[in-house]
């Protein structure tokens, strides 16, 4: 039996989507991060890192998106979420969620999360990060937009854990200030998985 | 036939590794930064991020470490560089490179492409940035030194391609002013890793 742990609102939803489109058995565990409960010395048990998603599974703790998305496909083939058999097919998987985890994610992070990379209290240039944020987190979805998404899924025909990522992060598009203007298709992708049966089940159980 | 666009002392060194312990047959084509031939229209074609590394295949360019690693084990299996068989062991590894990918090397990036993530002219905001890198890093590292590192590679009893990546990332730590003290079986993985033949013909090949 999996358990996701997860908060509303973060990358987490990505996996609770994918454990939904896999049909699996799972449960999940919400943390409370206005309660820094992230950081609690129990959940610090089951993640280190403290912070989400965390997967329990009989095996272990699993962590980093990209990680836990190719086990989900990987562990629930039936729907064919991953070219695992591919060693090309599904190495452009991967390229395509690497970049959403270390570049997307990551220029996203320095609007709330400055303090990870300069001192907590230097306002300055916290407030300097967060002025780079439309502009950093803008060019890399246009990039998608342009070169990467290649519809009608990012993969083409068939719908990825890709899909359920970038979905995942195109949620943030508004809170950051990007153009919206300028990613068509990243829009309308993002439309066309929020229609979907699995993407619903999974907002619903995080927000109630 | 594989070629790797590589430039010196960057994370292509992890896919250079692997493709040597691989026993692939593969070239390789250096990529000039000091003549930020990254950004060059030829360049720009190949890869759209201009960044290196970038691996071309008859089927076409992959990018990004964690999916080039994974390629290489899956595209030649007999030396078992990663385990792709079995989902959660595939997670672990994954789990790892995907945080040497989007935490421990974007930590480092701050040091000296801080214009990611500020303006470029902001000479404060870049020094503060610069500033943090010696803890960032350095936290980061200790994670992997207490929680990570099984020993004797990072996955245990085997070594994988999470091997080469960390090795990597920790030809790093010198420069990010990182205290190698609190370091010892980081230190002592770097030394094995730097022993075995693979990484010294990577190495060699990249610096003549």
């Amino acid at each position: 039996m999996l358990t996701l742990y997860y908060a509303p609102h973060t990358c987490a939803l990505a996996t609770h989507i994918a454990l939904e489109e896999a049909g699996a058995a799972y449960s999940t565990k919400r943390i409370d991060f206005s309660k820094n409960q992230q950081r609690s010395p129990e959940y610090l048990e089951i993640n280190p890192k403290g912070r989400v998603p965390a997967l329990a599974t009989d095996r272990g703790i699993l962590t980093e998106t990209p990680a836990m998305l190719v086990y989900v496909a990987q562990s629930f083939p039936k729907p064919g979420l991953a070219p695992m058999d591919d060693a090309f097919a599904l190495a452009e998987v991967q390229a395509f969620n690497s970049y959403l985890c270390s570049t997307v994610h990551v220029a996203h992070a320095h609007r709330m999360r400055g303090y990870r990379w300069v001192d907590a209290d230097d306002k300055p240039s916290l407030a300097a990060m967060q002025r780079k944020v439309p502009a950093s987190v803008g060019a890399a979805f246009e990039l998608i937009e342009r070169d990467f998404l290649k519809g009608p899924w990012v993969m083409g025909e068939r719908y990825t854990i890709c899909d359920a990522y970038l979905f995942t992060l195109a949620q943030w598009l508004e809170g950051d200030g990007v153009d919206l203007g300028k990613l068509p298709r990243v829009m309308d992708h993002r439309r066309r998985v929020g229609e979907r049966t699995a993407t619903k089940k999974a907002i619903a159980q995080e927000l109630t």
